[in-house]
């Protein structure tokens, strides 16, 4: 029998991230401010550290990633991947299933890979107290682990319906020594003014992001850290791909297919976007973003400009959005919650260089049960999105008879998550599409990007 | 900056297991029957594969691993070493901290090591069903794992403390496809009887190894596993330790203290067994156990003979033990609360081959904490009592300047075991020591080993 893990060395973890800026067919549309101009870097620079600024406007191809970040990364990384024998057996397929486990990483997801970066750039410019959102917890406590190893506090406002689902995620964040708040809150304004509206609103990305930006900007000691979105990011995350790239040289194969889950766009941008450059070689690989139903950003939002946040804090951003009102329904995937995306994944979207594709939720379980069943690990409800269409894609190999490579990212572990399985095997799980009208109204608000 | 992961190709994934049976200075005492006579293997047949009673009785020093085992073992094993290097920096100490990361198992814990052989064998020798028992839960994930691998359906007793603490490991079981009850039920005479004496019992290993012993040997079709004491299953548990004999030689280190977390005795029989063949040819090195101090059984216990279980379903086997009917308290380290202890483990200790400390469970979740703040990984409540002894080492080095190498293994993460941290942090969790007279009570059943 093969190998089972494909490993790399330490010495293997990538020096550079990839920064795809660099490979566009064409410029990402700037950011604008509220007058509807064009913002400079400047605007930034009372959330972000300076470095996290140029990274976040550079078109430099590749960028050195410091030596105290790799000194953390060497703690989990390089990931391993795995080829799926087992459910490749369960599944009578020709396929050839590979997939990146990130959720070896202390706080159990991708997250950490830029959580770490994040923190070192704060403290090496002095800045040593952090806010942040998070959904269903990942992000939150990533950051909460990299705060603790580099001296930073940090302050978390945490989406109220995961709050009350994850209630453990909250107890690892203060492991770690993160304070922890169920947004919105009455600390800032957005979030007594959502309380005002729905004093039994389940929360949402965009409300948590509000707060946690309020909370930032209102004093000089303090930054923000956002867990996606935003292309510094996307940017740290392409370890994942890089280091898929490398291991798939060790096999000696390639994949056909890229997989991986999208809400804020930073696991599978940080996946797909090394293979980019393969693929404008002239290399046939499909890259397929998977996001929910429930949330449809890329599949049913509009390419327009759109704040990040529900309070319109964040400047207008290019991006697939469902408009900054919308507030999805309580699923699950706390980490899919999210009503935009990534301009940079968007902006490929948009150009036909990545697919995207929405699953319902129960399909989501029903896959990521049968993988814990056959792969052992038990999947995140973000990642079984991921699984969802790799097993669909090797299904569909099984009825051609073709033995393809799909290869997805399993970004994080569900540990933390057992009350939706649980909820899952009751039957009390449903799925939830957006009727159209609701979504049309939605869209409404959004200002179309380009001339007019 | 030297690595910190110190890893293993999957062909170095150990191919024998080591029975330290074949170098023990004086055999062990023979298990006794019901009667007081040492009784043979065939007694052991209603409950257990051929293959594994066997086992529980061999004096080869090498017993091969079946591939079909190593191929499930690929899938996390070998199991990372990693130098502690921010935990050493943040004590301040000389000593150089190793400890070896069993966690990664998709059970999160080392069980999986003999609960994919156990699974093995009988499915191997025919037998679908097995019936086991559960105190933390991660014994009884791990055989539902094994179980979902190798189609095996799987029925738990969970002790009911754990149960209630626990409901997320609950449903990990089931989500690989097993059965869970909260220990005792009322399935069982056993469960019944106990229910019957007092109907708010926390529950104990003891009792809820009678249950899941009466259900098996109840049934033609089924058998029984255990997930620590018995002779087999510390020999499928010394993967580790041989992997960490290899992992020193690749540092060129080795270590002067060996610790492990001791409750039934596998991750430390496991852990220690394989180095005590160094220790044989002349090299310094001490094994410790460390086990809890409101468990205190091979601290305070006796070396004598005692049932395995409660309700006296077991043969009597030798061993350090606190009296079969001792209840521990509700304490968070779930694995570490059983009241006796591995023949293999309790024997060495009594040769003086073996160290036993007993520590508070305070100061092993403050040890716990320091850890996931410097080291990143969230340990199980077990395993802080091995860092916390560890520290402990590390901490007398920093005193004498010694400059020693401290070994530990890291047995499982603590992601299921967060309500423990929060009644941590909230102050809510105390120290336990027993008083004597209870202790001296419990011991006064016991049956002497030898002559007499």
């Amino acid at each position: 029998m093969n190998d089972v893990k494909i490993l790399l060395d330490e010495a293997e973890i990538p020096t550079q991230w990839y920064n795809v800026a660099a490979d566009l067919p064409t410029p990402l549309p700037p950011p604008l401010g509220p007058d509807g101009q064009p913002i400079g870097p400047d605007a930034l620079a009372p959330l972000f550290p300076q470095a996290l600024i140029e990274q976040e406007v550079s078109t430099q191809r590749w960028i050195p990633i410091p030596e105290p970040v790799r000194d953390i990364y060497r703690q989990w990384r390089p990931a391993p991947m795995f080829r799926a024998r087992q459910l490749e057996k369960a599944l009578g397929t020709p396929a050839r299933i590979y997939y990146k486990y990130e959720g070896v990483s202390p706080a159990g997801s991708h997250k950490p890979n830029t959580a770490v970066a994040q923190a070192y750039y704060n403290q090496r410019e002095g800045c040593l107290r952090l806010t942040t959102e998070t959904g269903a917890g990942q992000w939150g406590s990533s950051i909460a682990l990299a705060g603790a190893m580099f001296g930073i506090s940090v302050r978390v406002y945490m989406v109220r319906v995961s709050y009350q689902q994850k209630p453990f995620r909250r107890s690892m964040m203060e492991t770690w020594g993160a304070e922890v708040f169920s947004s919105p809150t009455t600390h800032t304004q957005s979030g007594r003014d959502a309380l005002a509206r729905d004093p039994e609103t389940p929360g949402s990305l965009g409300l948590a992001i509000s707060e946690a930006v309020e909370d930032a900007a209102s004093r000089a000691d303090t930054h923000y850290a956002l867990g996606s979105v935003l292309n510094h990011v996307v940017l740290h995350q392409t370890v994942i791909g890089l280091e898929a790239m490398a291991q798939f040289k060790k096999v000696n194969d390639f994949p056909d297919v890229v997989i991986g889950c999208c809400g804020g766009g930073s696991n599978f941008g940080g996946t797909a976007f090394p293979f980019l450059q393969e693929k404008a070689a002239g290399r046939a690989v499909r890259l397929v973003a998977v996001e929910p139903d429930s949330c449809p950003t890329l599949t049913r939002g509009r390419y327009a400009y759109d704040h990040g946040d529900t309070a319109k804090l964040t400047p207008l951003m290019p991006m697939y959005s469902l408009g900054h009102d919308f507030v999805p329904p309580g699923i699950h995937a706390g980490g899919l919650r999210y009503h935009g995306d990534s301009p940079l994944v968007s902006h490929l979207c948009h150009l036909g260089l990545v697919e995207a594709v929405a699953v319902p939720q129960l399909a989501t379980f029903q896959a990521g049960v049968l993988f814990a069943r056959s792969e052992g690990i038990l999947p995140a409800p973000e990642s079984n999105h991921a699984i969802r269409v790799a097993i669909d894609e090797a299904l569909k190999c099984k009825e051609s008879g073709e033995s393809k490579a799909i290869f997805f990212t399993l970004s994080g572990h569900g540990h933390f998550d057992m009350a939706a399985y649980d909820r899952y095997f009751a039957g009390d799980l449903e799925d939830y599409a957006y009727p159209e009208e609701k979504i049309a109204a939605s869209l409404a608000s959004l200002r179309p990007i380009g001339p007019g």
